[in-house]
C-alpha cells in the first residue's frame, strides 16, 4: 500500500500536481523536496520562489493567474524602490513581501532556511512536509552566449532571450541534504518527481550527490512525470535550457536524465509514440492527459500518478 | 544675514516647521540635525521614524492626515505578517516598507546611517542636509510602573498608559556626533530647536556631549520653539514623560531644560504670562501663534523664528 509518498518539486507545475495529491491523501504523509536553485538575495531579502510557489498554492491562497504570488496582492513596495532608483525587475507584491522579510529576519537569528519553511508552512495551516533539499546555497549558473548568469536573472531580467551554452551549479559539491531529505526518500513507499523543469528545477536537487544516491537505492518505485508536452514546455524555459544543452526537447530526453533512477515515466498522450524508446531505457512508460487546467485534472493526473506507484 | 541654519528636530512638529522654512530659505542652506532615538529594529528591518516623517513631509509625500508614514500607502505587508502570527503593533506601509528595506540593506552593506538618510533624500529629491545626530545607538529606555521599556514601545504598543518614572539615554555616553554635525552648529548663523518633545526627541541630540557643548560654546544665536502650548502638547506623550520626571508640562519647564545654551524662546500667545519668569532665566522670550495647521501658519512661524535669529 501507498501510505508514504516523497516528492521532488520545482515551482509551478509541482504545485499544481501536489494540489492535486492533497485532494486524495493525507497532507501528513506527503513530503515534498523542493528546489532552492532559484532562491535569490534582493534588497538584502532571502527569497525561496519554488518553496513560497508551492506554500501559497497548497495554502490555496496564490494568484491562480500568475501562477506565483499571493491572490488580490499590491505592488506599492516596489513603486517605492523604483522611485529610489533601484532596481525592481524582480517583482515582489507587498504581501508576498512579508514572508521574505520573516524568512529573512529568521535566518539572521540563525534558523535554518529547513526551520523557516516549516514554521511559515504550520502558519499558513499547512500538515505537508516541505524540505528545502538542502539548507546551503546551489546557485544554477547559465553560462550564455552573452555572459554567466544567475537563473532568475536570465528567466526574469533578460526574459529567456540569451542562447544558452551550458548549465553548471554552484555549490552542490559541497551541499548537505537539509535533515530528513534523505531519511523521506528512504522511508517513502513512493516517490515522484514532478512535472517541473529537469535542468534548473529538478537538476539542483540531483545535483546533491546524496539524493541522486538515495534515489538510485531506493527500492520504492520513482515515477516521474514529463513537463514536455508535444516538444514544448506548459510553461517556463525548460525547452531553451534543453536545446542549449544538446538535448532533444522531449518527453523521452527528460526520461532519459532520470533513468538511472527512474521506474516509470508519465507523458502526455500526445507523445504515445515515444513509449517504444522509453521503454527501451528500461522504464515503464504510462500515457495519459497531463495538462492540468482544473483542479479535476490535477486530481486525475494526481490519482493516475499514485496509481503507478503500486 | 542669517544664510546658513542649523535645527534640532524630531519628528512630526519639527517636520511642520522645517517645511515652513523652506519655503522660505534655500534648502541647501539647511541642516537638520535629527533624533534617531526612536530608531528600532523590527523584524529584522532599521526603522528610523524620526529621520523618516522629516524626509516624507518635506518631498512632500507625507500622509497628512496622520503626520507619518507615505499618503495613498496600503497596509497589505502588515496584513499578511499578522497571517504569519507575527506582532504588528508598529504600522508598516508597503511605500514605507520600501525606505526600511533599502536602509537595512545599505546598513547591511557597510553604509553609514548618515550615508543611508543622504541617499533617500537625494532620491527623494531634496536638497536640506539631513544629519542623524549620530551614526551609533541611542536607545531611550523609560522607566514605567509597569518595567523599563522601548520609547515606541511604551508610545505606540502600549499607548503610552504607564507611568513614568525616569527616562535614560542607553548608549549616548559612547555616541559620536555623525559627520558633520558638530561643524554644521559651529558654521551656523543660526540655530533652532524646533517644537519637538524636550525628553525624547531632542534629549537624545542633547544627551551627546559634543553636541550640547558645541551649542553652549557657539557665537550663534539659539533659538527654541515651545512644543507646550497652554500647558498641554500638541501631539504626543511630552506631558506624561515631562510630569513623570516631576517637571511642570508648560513651555517655562522646556525653556528651562535648555537653558544653557538658549537665547530666545519662542512661546505660544496663549502662555504670554510665562514670558517674565523666562526672561529671568537669562532668556528672551517672544510670543506668537506657534500653532501650525495650513502651510501659512509653517511659513509664519517659520519667518517669526527667523527674524529672531538675526
Amino acid at each position: 500500500m501507498i501510505e508514504n509518498v516523497t516528492c521532488l518539486a520545482g515551482g509551478v507545475g509541482a504545485a499544481k500536481l501536489l494540489q492535486g495529491l492533497i485532494n486524495v491523501m493525507p497532507q501528513e504523509n506527503l513530503t515534498v523536496i523542493v528546489n532552492v536553485g532559484d532562491d535569490i538575495e534582493l534588497h538584502g531579502l532571502h527569497i525561496s520562489p519554488d518553496p513560497d510557489i508551492i506554500m501559497y498554492t497548497l495554502a490555496s491562497i496564490v494568484d491562480e493567474e500568475k501562477g506565483w504570488g499571493i491572490q488580490g496582492d499590491t505592488f506599492n513596495f516596489v513603486s517605492m524602490l523604483k522611485q529610489y532608483g533601484l532596481e525592481t525587475w524582480f517583482k515582489l507584491g507587498d504581501k508576498d513581501l512579508a514572508t521574505h522579510v520573516y524568512r529573512t529576519c529568521l535566518i539572521k537569528e540563525g534558523v535554518p532556511l529547513s526551520g523557516v519553511i516549516q514554521r511559515l508552512c504550520r502558519a499558513l495551516g499547512l500538515k505537508v512536509n516541505l524540505l528545502p533539499v538542502t539548507n546551503q546555497k546551489i546557485v544554477p549558473q547559465i553560462l550564455t552566449n552573452t555572459g554567466k548568469m544567475h537563473f532568475e536573472e536570465y528567466l526574469v531580467k533578460r526574459g529567456a532571450r540569451d542562447r544558452v551554452l551550458d548549465v553548471t551549479f554552484e555549490g552542490a559539491e559541497l551541499a548537505r541534504p537539509a535533515p530528513g531529505v534523505i531519511k523521506s526518500i528512504q522511508d517513502a513507499d513512493g516517490i515522484i518527481v514532478c512535472p517541473s523543469n529537469p535542468i534548473v528545477s529538478i537538476g539542483p536537487i540531483l545535483a546533491v550527490k546524496e539524493v541522486r544516491s538515495a534515489l538510485t537505492e531506493t527500492s520504492a518505485k520513482v515515477v516521474a512525470i514529463s513537463p514536455i508536452v508535444g516538444g514544448s514546455t506548459i510553461k517556463g524555459p525548460a525547452d531553451k535550457l534543453m536545446r542549449g544543452l544538446g538535448l532533444d526537447v522531449s518527453a523521452f530526453s527528460v526520461a532519459s536524465l532520470y533513468r538511472d533512477f527512474l521506474d516509470t515515466f508519465i507523458l502526455d498522450n500526445i507523445d504515445e509514440k515515444m513509449k517504444e524508446n522509453i521503454a527501451k531505457l528500461g522504464i515503464e512508460p504510462i500515457a495519459t492527459d497531463t495538462i492540468m487546467k482544473s483542479l479535476q485534472d490535477k486530481v486525475n493526473l494526481a490519482t493516475r500518478t499514485l496509481q503507478a506507484l503500486l
